[in-house]
This record gives C-alpha cells, sequence and structure tokens, in this order.
C-alpha cells in the first residue's frame, strides 16, 4: 500500500469530528526512521519490541495494555507500534493514538489512561501508517478485521468472507516480519484460517524473501468487550490459545503469560489453531443461540398473559446450570454475535468442503436479526395499525446499554420498517453523537424535544438514562403516548401510572401488561 | 378407584423382584382406620398432617423430605402419609415405604435414613392405596406424573397430553380433601394447567360435595435430581411458586418454608401459576436447547479434526456466562428434557389457542431425539458398513452415569437401530438389573462375558466403571475390537494404547482421534 502523494493527500476525520491530513510518503519514511530509533533504544534497555496490526476496538485496547505490562519491578516490558492504513477511515486512530488519545472511546478510565501514559510518561507506544514497521518486531500481533460479506445470508453455499483484507493484512506481515519473530493471531476467522490461510501466505512472502527458518505462529482468540471493564477484559480474563506447532505454542503461552493476568486467569491451550478458531465462533454461537432462544418464549409469554423477566429472574438462581438465561429483547448488534457462527459455516463449507449445516446455530441468527420486527408488531399494534403520519421517538441507537457503539445496531431495522410503515421517526441517544454507520439518520440528544413532537415511544436501549425517567416526564407532552418498552426499562409501578395517565403500552416479553389492559387484548 | 376384591387379588412386584400382594377392600378400610387414628394423635401434638398424591421419583423423596421436617426443637412438623393407586403398578411403592424402604434405589444415603427413620423412630410416615386418605389432609401435594402420549411427535396440532391420569387425580382430591386444606401442585404441567385444568375440576367436585369456601392452590414446580443429592434437591435448593390468589400464596409459601432452607434457598413467588409452570418447562427446554446446539458443533468438530471436549473446556472457564456449556454426547434421557417443551408447546396451541410455535425449542428435541443414531454411524463407519454377524456391547442402559434409571434412555434408539442392521447387541450395565421398559433386552452385569464374545463396544453412559477401565481389559479378547466411545469415556493415553494394539476407534465429538488416524478418513 503506498501511502497518497504530497499536496494531494486527503483527511481523515475522527469521530470526535477532528481531521487529520494523511502523511506523505516522506514523512511517513522520517516517521518509521524515528521509529527504529527509538525501537533500537528500548531493545538496548532490554525490552522486546511488539507491533499490533489495525488499532479497532481490539487492537488499540491490546496496544495499551501491552505499553502498559511491567516486569517485577515496574518497569515496561515493551515498546509497542500501532500499526494501521494509511486510509482515510483508518488514519485518525493513528493521529490519536500518537496524541496519547484512545481511539475507542470507552468508559473503562483504564483505557486512555494507559495510553496516556504510554505516550507521555513512558514513551513506549506509538503508531505509523505503514507495514514497514513489522521489521522492528520480534512480537506481531494481528488484530485485523474479517468479515462476512452478507450477514443475513443463511445458505451455508452462499456466504461470503471477505479474505482479501486479512489476506493483505498477513501478506505485509510476511513481507516484512523479522524471520524468527511470532505472529500471534487475535482476529476472529473462520475455522481452519491459520493454517489454510494465514500459514501459506505467510510461507509465501517470507519463500519469496528467501527465507526459509521456521515460522512460529500462533492464534489466541480476544474476548474483548467495549464497556467498563475494557482493560481488564483482555489483562484479567480467560484466553485460550493455540500454536501451528510446539515452538510456536511456547512462544505464544511465555507471551500472553506477560500481559495477562493468569495467576487469577490461567491460559487454556488447546492442540491446534483450529481448536482455538472453533472457540471463539463457538462462544459467540452459543450466546446468540439463547437470545434467540428466549424471544420464541417471549412471544408465548407475551400471548399467554406471562411476566417473563419474572420467570428468568427465578430461573437464574440455578447458578452454574440456568444462570446466563438471557432475558427478553430488542435485538442483537454488535460486531461478534451477528456474523461469528457465519464464520464456522464458511470454513464448514468452503474450508474443509463438508456438508455439514448448522442449522440450529444459522436459525438463531435469523431470529436474532428479524428480532427487532417484533418491537415493530407491538408498537403497530398499539397504533391499531395506524402509524401513517404518526412521529415516534426511537430511544437509544447503540447496541449496548451506555455505550456509543452503534455497530449492527438493530435500532436500525426498527427505525427503516417504522419509516417504510409511514412513521415519522425521531432517534435519540445520550452517548451516540454520530450514527457512523447511517449518518442519514440524526441522533438527537434532547429527549424532551422528542418526546414533545412524538406521537409514541420505543425503548430499544436500557440506557441507564431511560431507566431514570419519571412517568411525569413521559406524559409532559400533551396527548398520551404510545410506550413500546422492550428492554424491560419501565418498572411495573411506573407503567401502571402511565397507564393511568393515559398512554397505552406494551413491553417485550411483558405479558402480564397485556392481562392487566396495558394493550388491546388481541 | 375400588380395589380389587380378595381372592382374586392381584400383586405388584416391586424392581428388585418382589411380590406384594394387593390390599382387600376390608383390608385398605382397616388401614384407613388406622391412619385416621394416628393423624389424630399427631394432630393433637400439634403436627399437622401432609398427603403426598405418587409416590414416584419426585413424590416419595417429598414425602421423605416432610416427614424429616422438625421444628426448632427437633420434633417432627408433619404427619406424613403417601397415597398412589391399588395397582399393578403403584402398589410396592407402598409396601416398601411402610416397610420402611425407599421406593427409588438412589445413591443418597439421606433418602432411606430419612424413610427407614420416619417409619421405624417417629412413627409420622407411612402410604396407602386410598384416595380417602386425603381427607386427613392439611395440606395435598400433589406429585402425580403428566405425560405426553406422543413424545416425538413434533406437529403443534398433534401433540397429545395424557390428562386424564392427572384429571382423576385432581378429581380424587376434590372429592375427599378437608374444604380448606391446602393443594400445592408439584407435577409438571403444561402451562396454565393449574389455572383451567386443575382448579375447574377441584371445584366441581367440590361444589358437589357443597363446598363453597375458597379454595387455596398454589403451583411450586420441584426440581428434583435423582442421584447423591437427591435429598438435597428439595430441601437446599431453590424452589418458584405462585398461588391462584394471594391466600393461596402466603399458604404455599409458609408450607414450603417449613421444609426447604430458605435462609440459604430464598423462595421465588411469581405472580401467577402458569409463571410457574412457564419457568419449569422452560428451563428444561434450555437444557434441551443447548445439549442439541453442541451436538450440532460435535459434527463439525469430528469432520474438521479438533476435539470438542477440550475447546468447551476452555469456554466453559468463562463462569456466568458460558459455563453451563454441554460437551459432545450420546444421547438425552429420562423424564423431563425429552419432554417438557412439548407441554408448553401443547398449552401455546390447545389450552391458549395461539398460533405460537416453539420452533427451535422443537427442533432441539427433534435433534436430541436421534442423537444416538451419530453413533450409530460412527459404529458402521469403523465396520465399514458391515454390522451384519457382528456382535456390539453396548455399555450403559441408564440415562445418566452411575446412576439404574432407565426412563427413555437413549440406549434403545442404538440397540434397535444397530439390532436391525444386522448385529447382535449385548447390553452390559453395572447399575441396571431389569430394563424395565424393556424387558425383551436382558441387560448383563458381566462386562469381561460380554467383550469376549463382541466385535464392537460402544459406550454409550459414562458410568465410574467405564472410566475405570484398562486398555488391557478391552484388548482381552481374542482380536482387536472396534470401540465408540460416545461419552468421553475413554482418555487421550488409553485410546492411543488401543489403537496400537490394532483396535479402530472413533469418538463422539473427538475430531482429534479422526486426525489420529484412529478410525479410516472420510
Amino acid at each position: 500500500m503506498t501511502p497518497p502523494v504530497a499536496g494531494t493527500n486527503p483527511v481523515s476525520v475522527s469521530p470526535d469530528g477532528t481531521s487529520h491530513t494523511l502523511p506523505t510518503t516522506t514523512e511517513t519514511q522520517a516517521r518509521l526512521e524515528a521509529l527504529a530509533a527509538s525501537a533500537q533504544r528500548h531493545r538496548r534497555e532490554g525490552r522486546q519490541v511488539v507491533a499490533v496490526q489495525g488499532l479497532g476496538f481490539v487492537g488499540a485496547a491490546v496496544a495499551a495494555v501491552l505499553a502498559g505490562a511491567t516486569d517485577a519491578v515496574g518497569r515496561p516490558l515493551y515498546y509497542v507500534i500501532g500499526v494501521d492504513l494509511p486510509s482515510p477511515n483508518s488514519y485518525w486512530k493513528i493521529a490519536r493514538l500518537n496524541a496519547g488519545l484512545a481511539p475507542v472511546v470507552s468508559p473503562d478510565p483504564q483505557l486512555p489512561a494507559l495510553i496516556h501514559n504510554a505516550v507521555h510518561q513512558t514513551h513506549n507506544l506509538c503508531a505509523v501508517a505503514s507495514e514497514r514497521a513489522f521489521a522492528l518486531a520480534d512480537v506481531i500481533v494481528v488484530d485485523v478485521n474479517l468479515d462476512v460479506c452478507n450477514r443475513g445470508e443463511l445458505n451455508p453455499a452462499n456466504i461470503q468472507i471477505d479474505l482479501d483484507g486479512f489476506k493483505a493484512a498477513l501478506r505485509a506481515v510476511g513481507r516484512f516480519m523479522r524471520p524468527d519473530a511470532l505472529v500471534l493471531i487475535e482476529t476472529t476467522v473462520p475455522v481452519g484460517a491459520c493454517e489454510r490461510i494465514a500459514r501459506p501466505v505467510l510461507q509465501e512472502e517470507r519463500a519469496r524473501r528467501g527465507v526459509d527458518g521456521p515460522l512460529y505462529l500462533a492464534h489466541a482468540y480476544e474476548r474483548v468487550m467495549p464497556g467498563p471493564n475494557y482493560v481488564n477484559s483482555i489483562r484479567r480474563y480467560w484466553r485460550t490459545f493455540a500454536g501451528i506447532d510446539k515452538p510456536s505454542a511456547d512462544r505464544a503461552r511465555a507471551f500472553l503469560s506477560s500481559f495477562i493476568d493468569t495467576q487469577a486467569y490461567p491460559l487454556w491451550e488447546l492442540q491446534d489453531p483450529a481448536g482455538s478458531e472453533l472457540g471463539k465462533v463457538l462462544e459467540n454461537s452459543y450466546r446468540a443461540l439463547n437470545i434467540a432462544f428466549v424471544h420464541e418464549w417471549t412471544l408465548l409469554a407475551e400471548r399467554i398473559g406471562v411476566d417473563l423477566f419474572a420467570v428468568i429472574d427465578s430461573i437464574r438462581a440455578r447458578k452454574g446450570t440456568h444462570d446466563n438465561m438471557r432475558f427478553p429483547g430488542f435485538g442483537v448488534g454488535g460486531y461478534c454475535l451477528t456474523k461469528d457462527s457465519l464464520l464456522a459455516q464458511w470454513s464448514a463449507t468452503h474450508l474443509y468442503g463438508t456438508d455439514t449445516v448448522l442449522a440450529t446455530t444459522l436459525e438463531a441468527l435469523r431470529i436474532n436479526d428479524r428480532m427487532p420486527l417484533h418491537t415493530f408488531d407491538l408498537l403497530a399494534e398499539l397504533a391499531d395499525g395506524q402509524l401513517g403520519g404518526k412521529t415516534i421517538t426511537v430511544c437509544g441507537a447503540s447496541y449496548l446499554p451506555d455505550l456509543n457503539d452503534t455497530r449492527n445496531s438493530p435500532t436500525e431495522l426498527l427505525v427503516d420498517t417504522a419509516s417504510q410503515a409511514g412513521a415519522s421517526v425521531l432517534v435519540h441517544d445520550p452517548h451516540v453523537k454520530r450514527w457512523v454507520e447511517r449518518p442519514d439518520i440524526p441522533v438527537s440528544d434532547d429527549l424532551a424535544d422528542c418526546l414533545r413532537k412524538s406521537d409514541g415511544v420505543v425503548f430499544a436501549v436500557p440506557h441507564g438514562t431511560y431507566r431514570e425517567l419519571t412517568p411525569e416526564a413521559l406524559v409532559a407532552a400533551d396527548r398520551p403516548l404510545l410506550i413500546v418498552d422492550a428492554q424491560n426499562v419501565l418498572s411495573d409501578p411506573k407503567a401502571q401510572a402511565l397507564h393511568e395517565a393515559g398512554c397505552r403500552l406494551a413491553g417485550v416479553g411483558k405479558g402480564h401488561w397485556r392481562k392487566r389492559g396495558y394493550q388491546c387484548p388481541r
């Protein structure tokens, strides 16, 4: 990838609106030279050099944690170089990191603190938009994206994976890496990808350079959770890994042990990378299925008048066997649960050529993808099927409470469906300034203003702001609202007060509301 | 139900082979009079009288626990009368209980101890084959069976429930109960059954007698687990309940609190019995689905050469979210997981008249029902499709390790399928003397003898006996065996030793065995 030439350099805009001009070839070259000198200095002080490829949700946090890893007397263990593409989509992450700022805005105060300290105090963290930086590294951690092109496609034969970016990333690593560097892939990949995709690409590039020594390659899947425990979801959490051979596994173990609290969270080593790759997509498929399962029972509970939240609360008391049952809800978003099962199915079909079909697993994705339509149905029912001309406020554009992450947010389907049904839809979210994936949909931060204009409101995300709303705040409008609570935002006493104030209410999983006459009987 | 007349009395044979002659009308009458006198005496000593209807796996243990419940100074709280039918199928339970013996053989020493003590020391437990005993009781606990006629039927419209026995049981209660007795249903019932089936039946019978006072009726589902924690699965475990109204719920709470350790396991009260009924079938459906889910991934792991046990071990380290993931296995048996989902679907369709279909839930039952066929496929593959004329030992006839419970054992389908394929099938089980549901299939307790006659062996249940087998014990036969391990009975080193001794091996979920060449490549 050639950096753009001087004079015509495009800019990269970060989510907070700041523009960063992409560097010229000369600037990048100078930067690389400075990095090489720094790396040399750090190496003389006994530090290894680690390159982290990809500075997204995972890579940025991994780089921060690695830069914060210390030896027994508190000295940094690594000099960490974040590497991302010199593209308008990515460069802002590099610019932010070099300014000592976290690319990802997180409620976890540890993340910005780690990055600030590493950049400004210990000077062992920096970023660059050039793959040549891999030449400096003893360990290369791969945290690039690998996406499914057609999420929503459930025909095993038709699932398409965007392998180009992943292969290009590995090709760059192979082209520049030190022959004996450890390549540790953390990206969630199709099962078998390390052995059958990454390894051949790396070997091909190395062979082209005449490198024929052993390749050290391992997979260790991350379980990074953006949120209040962002950093600890790396540092203090279980980690599974596997190497392509024993030397690779041994090096991966030593590396992982250097920044993970393996006293409290011992490492799990599997026999081969396919096991580690399978583990990641299996555990996310498990979660996705259990969400879909509860949705099926949600529909039943609503029909027969049962409060499914109370029932599941009581079931979750069975610790160890049932305490992870999911609650009724609005839908599933994010990067992982919406696609990881497809990676497994793609592998089964295309990488291993089997006729295995993960039928129940794929059906769960289908149920989850369509789940917001049930909330739409409740809304349409409250409106007696007459949404045309009505204004509806959808509360929440992110896919998790009290976060600003809008990737694959289920709100999108609700907004589009309600709009198609003739409603004017306003979207409110206290955490999302700009809906990156849907710039055409403005996001308001003034709930009172939205409600004043609205005939109805849907709680799609259980942000704290919404949980704290009083019934008075909701009935301040001059007309009683139609209210759909898709996320157990309203307590029963609040719902009763709103009912008495003339609002019509429906709630996902709240069969008892129907029984109490908050909505018309079917 | 009229007891049979003298002279022609049939006998009731208990699982250990002992015959018990059914009592005559006169004998039963005399027994009832004795019970009434005892009840009177106990009542004078401040005890309440509890009748337990149904002395099966649940009722027998509940009766024992109630008889063992004491006040603060260790005095029994209740005089407990077990009631079952005067039929050849049931009477032996009454006879055993009155002899101070547990009807159910259990590895939990607490069960026989409780019963022995109550019958022989505190004299506050007895049993009788007459529903007239309900007239003596302050509390009637309903623990009768309620079965699905056609397990395996997944068309929601065609599921048939055997309600006759349940209704007859409730009718008997209504006919004889004290007007102000509490009726507590513990039976797993279709959702809505308390309100829509039990209540009308009880009210009808009470009205016939001119009783028009309030009916006290509640549902509290049991989570009895036959096994080493049999008694504590009642006494020291979470319990969910709901009454048809507040007075019923209050009485149920007081009663449950008297024999459950509610300090450690606080009670969960739900708004109405439908919630409690739904909870039971939902939690068992959850378990069944998660078993089916892992089976789907088992097939994938075997095809691509991954050790799924190791992968799931590593995933289960995620406490609270993933630690209940199931392991690959042979199939699902028992009374609950194989049918409870059908009760929910039947209710949705027939009791509430909805068009709700629990599609994923029902599909899970289908997968589980057919699961043993995968083990058969592995066996047939090892035999190169030539099972005709071969002798195969199936190890394990129960559905749980180290127990003798054969209800809906998945071994049945494997035995029948292998027999149909021309194999001579021997069944071994160290715990099952007689396969009650399949008296046509003899069960051997001499494994060495079975193996001597066999070409192959299938581990269908992970009994301790099988886990402890050495490779030497398995290759003692004069020909190397075909071995299918459907329950992770053989460790990898043992499998390797057997492989080196010439055996061919396949394992459910053990993709790495295939990779190691234990079985022919596909």
